[in-house]
């Protein structure tokens, strides 16, 4: 249905309007600590409609080998409803929806933890986000102070698709005026955090797809202890700064020049690549040794950028098996958990930084002045996550 | 239904056919000066499917922050039929479609007036474009002229869904060879401009979706002659070359560097960024403080490239309230019309450039000269735009 | 249908598991020359569903300007299903799906030989890729052998789209560990290449669709001998990393500066753009003066990269027509073949070009020696192919 109107015609009118230099406002977004009250629950704005081409051109931009996220042929064989999102697609969507509100003043994001990936996001998915203050602290006057979020990613169906909780260093607000603040609610949302949450998985089938993945990296080939050299790198380009945009991320550190270089410390100069991008790569090329017969991501916990990257950085991974186990129930049958730590390096190969630093990358480099190790400035993110991996049977 | 057709083989055939040097033909497009004659009509090659995943890339890359563009549940709950391309998007392929034709010669883009957007354009609508020539200025010889058209965009039912005007500098033929005709046509295809055009709205329900778009950018937030400092700036990387390419523009200064840089004067060296990308980057940068909560962008007249952009550039914006008043008829229960006064700067942010310009940003350039004011080299782009805006009620 | 699953909570691991410098492996991907072996059928990884919205950003970056593949309304009103791959994109999707195993360790594509596309890729449709062994070669021990192979597309319903042979180069060896083997399989796949294949093409329409297309570019406008210069250029930026990425291209020479820099040689420094990416983007400025009209790209052979490219480089193209000749059969009433030379240049236009080297840029550069020429620093590509063009009638 539609409806026909007209406009009286558009005249030029800047002119005729007077000049007042006192007429002037500055909306500015993100929170300062002070704007951090725990309890307090963020609705996001905008959202996210998944489309299968982005989901297709996100898994392959940061070379997601598994056919999941590019194959919806296999999607499907696999028992998906379709083309699945890729996870770091989805932690990418539904932080990036939350920056404007929790973190565009954010002076570091500290870590990422507990994250749990609860539903498939499919195409046509809507995803909304929600930030719930969890703890704020302060450091004493002058310093920035550390803010525990968590934040849940829902679907159109109100639906938990995502959970995760990370810390982030904030400046106190000073004598500035105060951020553009949300709508106002009489009602706290409804923030629908499950500690011990269940995952909805697709009843897989009889016998999984054959073929379209790699012959060594099923659940059986995989070894506590085991550290694995992931062979490629990836240099990252200007790119970046669309590829923020493309998730919705608003931190101008990321694209906007005048203002990185107008910063002072480590974070000056040229644009900061977004840390869900560089985590994003580091998982795609880890993704064909590790990751290509898993058939869920169950999420990830103790995730820190250590160093930044910017645009000309080569990035590289390595993978260390942390844990393996069968699956829960009947899911034994086909499936076990693996769990692994992911390392990125830069400007280094990742064969060559074993060799430099051994397994001193292994280490947390937030452990390494208690254990009087020095931290290594090539290496710029550990994590450990949890897959859901088919066994070879 | 498809026929199965046996074709002879290959073979390689180059070092059999005779190489003459004098049998070669240098097809070239876009006009001469003398190839425009008021009155006459083109129809511009190729057309544009709008699929949802670019119509979400573009909102997504020029940071339009509107719903409406990126979450197809919200455009849907709003009365929309689906997802709407953003104006932005629209404007730029209805432009780029005629490039070819009208100004892959020009050499300067003069101004932009009296768009209108006319009805929306959804996911799967195929859009063509049609210029009509209105006016050919010429200014003695050797010296280009100025050549004034109309384009038209139609949908695959024949429905306009955008009009403007233009005004391009183009340089006329001398002794050089024609540019490659149009098809010949007996009869000038129509050329449905409507002055007093009436747009097709959606019937918008009852109630408007919430939460999504900020608290301070509906109607009764703006006030005749407020001026908004737009918070972040964006630097264009070489990004703008594909994104040229992406809707379909096909004049060599904004991706050829062996061409730009053989150019002469202000234009010589890399490429320029389109000036239809620039624009929609300003408007994306303004967005979330100023058409968040629009239903619909009328149009914009008076648009000038004041300076132009390379790659490195961070461009910012700021806006400037012109007009506030209701929507006409029934529609004045939930909306108003907002006129907006957009200006682009570069290389330094909005709130610093306001600093040191103060109005004088706000004055057109073109005007400057006889107010005896200082052009503003940091400026690179004016315009007035009318959006239908949501009141808060 | 979905199941509930509780999985039992992640807690941190890394400190616990003990860190042994020796348990470590590095898998590596492509293959040796000892490793191919001819008569081998290889299956290649993960598969690519073609989705409506990247088929037309491919045709966009890489300029194809027929309207089959950016212009689904145009496509069906020509016979077709729905918008249609551009050939270039189902070309470098099938050929980067096998690199991971043919040629990720390859140190030079040598050459495309005897490519016929049989049947359209449509949206949706999932493209697998195969190859068989057909030569290997060895030149000594410490020298690189070179192997041929064919290389299979295949759609969902196990149709053939592309079928094309290459020639590569590879080390040997040596006492290096083996690369990452394929799957063991106890039946060798089959390999449905046919020599003289039928093509599948749509029942065409009494009329084709008009208007959209150039005037300049049907069947009658093309005779033997004839040098089409093409007008503009293409400069080349770094988004050929992520567009390496996008079609599955595994070769760290395309995207990792570590890698690249680390080679000696011509290929050492920046990443080379990946040929098949420099072919497209030729094409693509070839085709508004050749290719508009056509309904199939047929094939192509002799295709040479005499020249690396990396970002940075502004390349462009020239045409030579080879052979005009009906189509067979019915097809004839309607449309002819053409068989055009596509060659590229870099750093230079066209025109200039040719200009300079005139009709000796249309002789391939292995002949040059041969013919005592000189070689040409500037040319980068060379190709025949051919193509069904609409006549005027």
């Amino acid at each position: 249905m539609s409806q026909a109107i007209r406009f009286r015609a558009q005249v030029e009118l800047a002119e005729k309007v007077k000049l007042d230099v006192q007429q002037v406002r500055y909306p500015h977004y993100g929170r300062y600590l002070e704007e951090f009250v725990p309890g307090q629950v963020f609705v996001h704005p905008r959202g996210f409609t998944f489309f299968p081409a982005q989901m297709e051109a996100f898994a392959r931009t940061y070379m997601q080998c598994n056919p999941l996220y590019v194959n919806d042929q296999y999607a499907r064989a696999s028992g998906f409803a379709g083309l699945v999102a890729s996870p770091q697609m989805v932690f990418n969507v539904v932080l990036s929806l939350g920056v404007q509100n929790d973190s565009e003043k954010a002076m570091a994001n500290l870590g990422y933890y507990d994250a749990q990936y609860l539903r498939p996001v499919y195409q046509l998915d809507t995803i909304r986000s929600l930030t719930k203050v969890i703890d704020r602290k302060e450091r004493g006057a002058g310093k920035p102070g550390i803010v525990t979020i968590r934040t849940l990613g829902l679907n159109q169906n109100d639906e938990v698709v995502l959970q995760y909780e990370r810390k982030i260093m904030v400046a106190g607000q000073g004598d500035r005026p105060p951020t553009t603040p949300l709508p106002p609610s009489t009602v706290m949302p409804a923030f629908p955090w499950v500690d011990a949450a269940e995952v909805a998985l697709p009843e897989f089938p009889e016998s999984l797809p054959a073929g379209l993945t790699g012959p060594n990296s099923c659940f059986e080939d995989f070894s506590v202890g085991e550290i694995i050299v992931h062979a490629n790198g990836r240099t990252i380009t200007d790119e970046h700064l669309p590829l923020t945009y493309a998730v919705g991320n608003t931190h101008p550190l990321h694209f906007d020049r005048v203002f990185s270089s107008g910063l002072s410390g480590k974070m000056s100069g040229d644009p900061i690549v977004y840390g869900g991008l560089v985590f994003a790569w580091l998982e795609g090329l880890a993704s064909r040794d590790v990751s290509e017969n898993s058939v869920w991501e169950l999420g990830f916990t103790e995730g820190y950028h250590t160093q930044p990257s910017v645009s000309g950085d080569t990035v590289a991974a390595l993978s260390r098996v942390l844990a393996a186990e069968d699956a829960p129930g009947d899911l034994a049958a086909k499936f076990g958990i693996v769990s692994f730590q992911l390392i990125g390096v830069k400007n280094v190969s990742a064969a060559r930084a074993f060799a430099q630093y051994g397994v001193d990358l292994f280490v947390k480099e937030g452990d390494k002045k208690a254990l009087a190790k020095e931290k290594i400035d090539a290496k710029i993110f550990e994590i450990e996550r949890r897959l859901l991996i088919r066994k070879r049977g």
